[in-house]
């Protein structure tokens, strides 16, 4: 299902994360980093919440906009009944609608809102999304201080928040189309195993966005999914060939890949969370594509249907992707 | 945030109920109800799923349509990580996006797929929402074989699915309007006083839509809150008076209230969980608008923001309500 928009434009956007993101390659893009993972507050949830409150800040002192200017805020993230979002929304007082696709919620807020906003059904939107390692650890796995031996292929959940205002009014990047996913099932039952068990959905989603359009991947400077990590991002690339006989190679990169130094730090096959694809689109991409190195963005965020209880019931694990097309303005 | 809208309709709807929705007064307007908790399932996850799935397959059939020819599913529940509403979309395959307002998820379902309709990104759209008595219980608070006393204002987690196809087809009835809440927080930590914390959001979400709208209480036939059950329907009524100098209480009933013989049954405070406004709503109200015996109903659905963390962290709950005007085409 694929929507296109022709009156919806990214004013700006910000990003807060912890501290392994800070010691990323991608670090001097980011707004701001704390370096410590409690920052100043009781529990990872609360950490959590202050950097999704923190986001939204940061955005409206950039935008010189109120609280008040704004006519939703749209968010979503990992935690059970969306914690962060839901508590961050009560201190904002923004008209607020929780989301929930997992690591896809970055592009599922943006698609809701380009939509009400292309209709003028609201003036300007703020898309939010935040994960938290540590939360994410004791929630859906161990806690951390058990010290779990986990396989290579294991993502490392991002510790973050990033939000988008998006509006009416015209600026520099604009938000061409959108591709809602449907739900994909490839039997995968290993929640370790994040960037297989999601592979398939970013490519149904690339393949119906690509496909709707009448595109070939080259109409994209840079495709960019989101979060399928070092072992998932081989496994698109070989799926993308074999089951729909399309070369992304060339132009295509992984947000979980691209937030840390693998190689270096203790993140195993990379990022993964809510907030990864948005780290990297909103800071990095964003910056780049104001500065004329990129013109037109594929962002394909991929999320993992999964909860402690259906891993603990041996279900097999449901992943879904949905894709926003970014483009600068000629 | 109020948006109207001038080409939404509703084509039609479905719900499915477990046993004690089955024995409740609108017993007759249900298109199917399992007399056991299980549903042929092995457990109350697999058994939420297949109720949700036997809506979408059941609205399909009154509607002769295919999966097809269906655009958008748009899903909530009380599930961790929306375990129903995601498993039942990989079955469905139509593109689907996830939704959380708690027991608001119905409105909230509602007024993003009537935005998308009413700009014609997409042509047919069915929301849906689900609950599961036990498997609530289990996860919010104890297994119900634990016997846990709970105080009279409790309120039962029904057990149900609802779904509501919309279309821009012209039909009976309309989604004339839809307000977007925000997100209030009255202080109360008790998760058993439902009714209590949902209120305050209730009375925010009616008095933004009447203002915005510059209407009346008395332009609806009936407005309907979900799901605040008895102790909290008396509170909204108060509230209202005190809070806005507005009386509501001539055309209002509560959707927790309705579903079951509070006195006969047992059900402490009455019906909550996402399905419980659906499921009245879908049926019965649909019914009576049909017939000519309502012609304008507000639907305010309600919903508490907590998850078993944040209130194991002794934090307040947050609750939110969404509205949608429903009217019948003169």
């Amino acid at each position: 299902m694929t929507i296109k928009y022709n009156n919806v434009y990214i004013q700006d956007a910000s990003t807060v994360t912890g501290p392994y993101e800070a010691k990323g390659p991608l670090s001097k893009h980011f707004d701001k980093s704390y370096d410590d993972l409690y920052m100043g507050s009781d529990t990872w949830e609360q950490a959590e919440i202050k950097m999704l409150v923190d986001s939204v800040d940061l955005l409206l002192n950039k935008t010189k906009l109120l609280k008040t200017d704004i006519d939703l805020f749209i968010s979503g993230d990992l935690l059970n009944q969306l914690v962060a979002s839901n508590y961050a929304s009560a201190t904002l007082k923004i008209p607020y609608l929780g989301i929930y696709s997992a690591c896809a919620s970055s592009a599922e807020g943006i698609l809701i809102g380009a939509s009400l906003l292309s209709n003028n059904q609201i003036s300007r939107c703020i898309c939010s999304v935040s994960s938290h390692n540590t939360g994410a650890e004791k929630q859906f796995r161990n806690p951390t201080e058990y010290g779990t031996p986990k396989p290579k292929y294991t993502t490392f959940t991002s510790t973050g928040a990033a939000s988008i205002l998006l509006s009416n009014n015209k600026s520099d990047i604009k938000v061409e189309s959108a591709t809602i996913g449907i739900t994909c099932d490839a039997g995968i039952k290993d929640a370790f195993n994040m960037g297989a068990v999601m592979a398939p959905a970013a490519a149904e989603t690339i393949f119906k966005h690509l496909n709707d359009l009448k595109r070939e991947p080259g109409y994209y400077d840079l495709i960019l999914t989101g979060d399928l990590g070092l072992y998932g991002k081989n496994i698109l690339i070989d799926y993308m060939k074999t089951q729909y006989g399309i070369d992304i190679e060339k132009n295509y990169n992984d947000c979980g890949v691209m937030l840390y130094d693998i190689k270096n730090q203790p993140v195993m096959a990379g990022a993964s969370g809510p907030c990864s694809s948005a780290l990297v689109t909103y800071s990095y991409i964003l910056n780049k594509m104001k500065k004329g190195e990129l013109s037109r963005v594929l962002l394909v965020a991929t999320g993992a249907l999964m909860s402690q209880t259906s891993v603990n019931q041996k279900l097999s694990i449901p992943s879904i992707a949905h894709a926003v097309s970014l483009e600068v303005i000629e």
